[in-house]
């Protein structure tokens, strides 16, 4: 009997494995160490591997893979941190795990962590769902009428690249400068806060630090220090704008912030909505703006729903 | 037997009236002038009654309406032109015209020529739609997935608010300043090009005309004035800034160009498609930006559409 679901979040570093019953319930979590030799062909063949080992085969229903980069129609288009081009995954997998009944389907990971929240998490019951999430980048999902978008070219939901700043000009990963994630990830934030102990003399304890951290930053914040809030202030008004911008498209039921920036919390939030509603007012003036709940299991959920 | 649709465009100034066959073809159009007496209250009434004398109710499958203004499950929320709060057109075109099998549909009017484009404009067959509306404003609508987005508050595709300029501080009607519509409506044109008149000393014929309208801006500027072109550049690259947003949202197939000042025509696409390209690389490297087709029949045309 076809009676689990599995969900595999392929990272740059390790590959987390859920097993699901068929509500999504998660009864068993692992991880493995991602196999990256020779362009990451090896991958495919170390996840078929762990699973074989951890369930048995004719007991699932899918499995669900997020992968770090683009996908389009269940076709990976690159990943650049895996060493992947163009991979059909589904194909690939089959021939590993040899079962025709199994449901394969792939998606891109940070949307991926959007339906998992849809899923299970804080959006749960909601059907227009924008999620940002500030990792060392910004990565976006967007789910609008209850399905998850891809788009024409499988980037809907890149939200990290819009460009909201023309001061700093901070370069990004994707060659551009000023996108919302060299000022509102974790590197932004310490991009953010180096600029600012390099051009003023304000009293702050991050001065003591060899070497900074968005950590370290929010941690500050907490505690009281004006110029690590003023800073943190700052990259929540740019993270706004792109809000803004992807609310007035979409007009979501909630917005939803995960990744390791989340962690401060409550004050973010606080931070975020202040310079949100100036952005969207008159059309928006109630928006649920909330922390994830799943945590860096969220990929995993999602990826069970993908094949539930 | 039911073999007619009817589209109903209203408008602040005019209602525009078209009837369909059940494939969408137009078989004749009308329109009549829009009674705003008492907050609007005659409007309904006006529509039921052209109707009626122009084809017979027991002949029409549906009738399909767009308003200016925010429109949820049927309810419009609001229209300040017509002097309208929220209404229920449904149930009170319904008490009017006393048939109960007529299917009744309300969309605000800037997504409902996005839908109308998609069902016999240049944007036919594609599911996935961004359409830019430059008129007085600037108006938005979002097809993903092949559906219409209304979003949380019906205001999804309210493109034209998205602050884009911290520079000229242009006021909105929304209450805001530097919307995309201060800059990139035929209003916005006319900001820009008065502003750059008083503060510059450039050569132009404009400064010859009393009244300045974006019409005498986008012919000088095919006729070679640079200083005309610089202003329609610099209008475009504030577009192109919301274009690319909302691009990265949905990842349109077609991104569509319609409203008065897109008469400019091929000019204004290689001028949008200049900033464009630079805002959504390497994400987005090939897009269709195209001018609508169907000119001011789009409401229509997408009315008929919402009752087919």
């Amino acid at each position: 009997m076809r009676e689990y679901l599995i969900g595999v979040d392929v990272g740059g570093t390790s590959v987390k494995l859920g097993k699901f019953d068929l509500e999504g319930n998660l009864l068993y979590k692992w991880s493995i160490k991602t196999d990256k030799t020779n362009q990451g062909e090896l991958i495919l063949k170390q996840i078929a591997k762990t699973i074989q080992e951890n369930v048995s085969i004719q007991s699932i229903k899918g499995i669900g893979i997020g992968v770090p980069g683009p996908v389009k129609n269940n076709i990976v288009l690159n990943c650049v941190n895996l060493g992947w081009g163009s991979k059909d995954v589904e194909k690939e997998l089959r021939e590993v795990i040899i079962d025709e009944d199994i449901i394969i389907k792939v998606g891109n990971d940070a949307t991926i962590a959007t339906v998992g929240e849809m899923f299970k998490g804080v959006a749960r019951g909601y059907q227009n769902v924008l999620m940002f999430t500030l990792g060392t980048g910004v990565g976006g999902g967007v789910i609008a009428n209850g399905t998850l978008l891809e788009g024409k070219n499988g980037v809907s939901g890149e939200l990290g690249h819009m460009v909201v700043d023309y001061k700093y000009n901070f370069p990004c990963n994707c060659g551009k400068k000023g996108c919302v994630e060299t000022l509102a990830s974790a590197t932004g934030i310490v991009n953010l806060a180096k600029y600012k102990l390099a051009r003023t003399k304000e009293f702050t304890p991050l001065r003591k630090f060899r070497y900074l951290s968005a950590k370290k930053v929010i941690d500050h914040a907490k505690m009281g220090d004006k110029f690590s809030k003023d800073v943190l202030d700052e990259s929540m008004e740019y993270l706004a704008r792109a809000m803004a911008f992807t609310s007035l498209t979409i007009d979501p039921d909630i917005i939803v912030i995960g990744g390791g920036v989340s962690n401060a919390g409550e004050m973010l939030i606080e931070l975020i909505e202040k310079h949100y509603y100036k952005l969207v007012k008159p059309f928006i003036t109630h928006q649920r703006i909330e922390i994830a709940t799943l945590g860096n299991e969220a990929g995993i959920y999602g990826c069970a729903y993908l094949v539930k």
